[in-house]
Formats: C-alpha cells, structure tokens, sequence
C-alpha cells in the first residue's frame, strides 16, 4: 500500500502511530503547529515520510485519506473545527482520552456520551470519525507488540467503509484490529482506558509504567 | 487455606468460580433456590463442596467470610436485601454485568454509576461491596486460562482489606489479581464487558465464542 497516512501532531502517540504506518508501508505526512518537532520527527522515521507546519483556520488539502488527531481531546475539537472542510470524505482518527489528568479519577466528557461522540457533532457532515488507538500507549505502539504479542486496536465507529480503511492499516501494521461497532462504544473505550491509566499512576502496580496493552485471549 | 468461600447461584458462573475455589483448596458453600441444581454441582465439584437450599428473606448464617452473588444483577440486588444483616462483616463479592441482553448494545444502569454502586447503596452498613469477575466468562473460569495465560480478575472496591481477601483468593486460584480502586471503577468494568459482549455475538468476531479473556499484557 502506498495510501498516505496524515497525522496531526507530533508528540508521542504522533511518533508511536507513524512508526507503525512506516512499518505498514504507508507514506507519512506529519502536520504540526510545532514545525521543527514534526520535522525532527520525519527525519527520524525515514524517507517516506514528510512534515509541515499547519495552522487553524486551515484552507488547503490533507494528503492522506486516514487523518489521525494524535493529539489531546481539546485539541482534537479545534483541529475538527479549524480543519473544516478539509476534513470530508476523510477517515478521521480520534485517539483521544478525555481524562482528568490531574486526579485520574474521572472522564472530562459527561455520563453517557464520549470524546469520539462529541467530535462527531462537532465536524462537518460527511467527516467520518472512527475512534481507534486510544488503548494503545506511545510505547507499546511503538514497539508494536508487548510481551510478544502483537497490539490490539479496537476501532468504533458509524462508516464501516471507514472503519475497514483503518482495519487494513492496523493489519498491514502488524497488529490486529477489533471492530466493536457503533461510535457510540467510544464510551466503553475510554471508560476502560481510564481504569488502565489509573493502574501506571498507581504505586501498587509497579511494573505498569505505561508500557502495557490492553489485549483480548482468545 | 481452609477458608470458606460461599458461592450464592448454581449456574455457569457459580461452576466456574467455585472450580476455581477447589483450585484454591478453599472448602465451598454453594447456595441457590435451586436446591437439586446446587447438589448437582456440589457433587461434580468434589468433596469440599456443600451445598444446600436458600430462601429470602435468610435469617440463617452464611458459612464464608467471601460471598459471591454468582446471579444476574436483579438477582443481586434481591439477595442483597434479603440477606440483610447475614451480610454484614463480609466480603460480598458482586460480578454482575448490567446488559439489556436483548440488544446487547447498552447498561441497564444510569450512566455516572454501576451495578456494584447500587448493590452498596442497597446494602446494610457495614457489608463490603467488591466488584470481580465480571469480565472473566465462565468457560474460561473453569478452565483458569485462555490460550495459555491466567486470566486477570479486576477487584475494585473500597474497602482495602475486602478487597486483598480477594486478591488472595485469585492468587491462590492461579488467576491474577488487579487492584483497580474505587468501587466506582466498576462503572468501567461493567462498560467495557459490555463492549466484549458485543464481540462474542458479531458474526464478524467468529472466533469468539464466550470463550475469551480481556488481559492486561505487560
């Protein structure tokens, strides 16, 4: 597959995403405020990836058909807001947690909706919002497997076209997709990752430093 | 260990956690309405396990210092009113997953709470609530492991002690325990069986089939 893969920051998630879509054989564009991080970035990764500054509100066009926000939820509703139209007929992407980093207690969204749900309004119609990668740590990502076994990516989402474009990508990166349905999952999703993210922070738990993966025995 | 473990229910779930009480060399106390149903399986369980009859409103004593409600979540919170004060002083185990079973596609909880949150507001003072078992299916319970590896058993709760008798417990069984807090993290845990659920009754999942285990790789 040659598709281009964009991706929208260029922390983390950004760099443990796009090693995955080298190692899937995609071409990168990596698009950040932070132009000199995300060019670092693609030069670390590899000739098959490109970088460039980017900027809200947004008028040009996104390379890639799947647009990844690896970025956090905030974030994410002014990237769905200032990229508009450039957005339609896209897979996009929301690998967020709407957690409150400061007690690791609770969800920011409220009971009953998620992050994944709430960008889904907000974008233009037509924006296929596919909620995937939000269990998956930088790390683990990176790595592409934890304790030898291979990622599970769990993708929610309406479009199944969408969710397929992203099945193929996760496959082709070497990890295995799990389709859970409607967007609406999103809420079970983070809920869980919330509960994951409360076992790094957590003392009792001292090998979890936030290179675990969440993974279904079959 | 010689402590009694009493199991409340005589189905799948009852099975699977008292195979893994034997396991444990833990003496069983199984309980059910279903008086010929308990004996059955008190019998194929072997010589540590009794059983006997269970009507509400239970005026009697529970043999167990951990009582598992092995029963759908209505079932549970009839047993915790009924029980009323024989629970107090114990670790009352609930591992009940709040699905409308008929779609398979919400709780039958507000969002904002849980099952295991209701069971506790239902509960006389004084009886510890704790959340497990509730993402472990009962094939996979009796056998121990899926694929090779001891399923994880999820405890949250909030009373510190309740819960370490628990973890004991799953140790001993050969499962692993994880602490995973509060009692209102059952609100996560019933969210993401949820989610599991949806998996095992997708055509598109053909290879699950009650059959799996969520584990924490690390």
């Amino acid at each position: 597959m040659t598709d281009t893969i964009t991706i929208i920051g260029s922390g983390n998630m950004a760099r443990g995403i796009a090693t995955r879509a080298v190692a899937a054989g995609r071409a990168v564009q990596i698009l950040s405020r932070d132009e000199t991080t995300a060019a670092a970035l693609a030069t670390e990764l590899g000739a098959s990836v490109t970088s460039a500054a980017i900027a809200l509100p947004f008028a040009g066009e996104l390379a890639g058909d799947i647009v990844v926000l690896a970025v956090p939820y905030d974030a994410a509703r002014e990237l769905v807001v200032g990229l508009g139209s450039a957005l339609v007929g896209k897979t996009v992407i929301d690998i967020s947690n709407p957690i409150d980093f400061a007690t690791f207690d609770s969800l920011t969204v409220a009971p009953g909706t998620s992050a994944a749900e709430e960008l889904a309004e907000l974008a233009a119609p037509g924006v296929n919002i596919v909620k995937a990668f939000n269990t998956t740590f930088a790390g683990p990502l990176a790595a592409g497997a934890v304790d030898g076994t291979p990622l599970d990516v769990f993708i929610a989402g309406e479009s199944q076209s969408a969710k397929d474009a992203v099945a193929s990508f996760v496959t082709d990166a070497a990890l295995r997709p799990l389709d859970v349905g409607p967007l609406r999952r999103a809420r079970e999703l983070e809920g869980f990752q919330l509960l994951i993210m409360t076992l790094q922070v957590n003392p009792a738990h001292a090998s979890f430093n936030w290179n675990t993966a969440v993974n279904v025995l079959v």
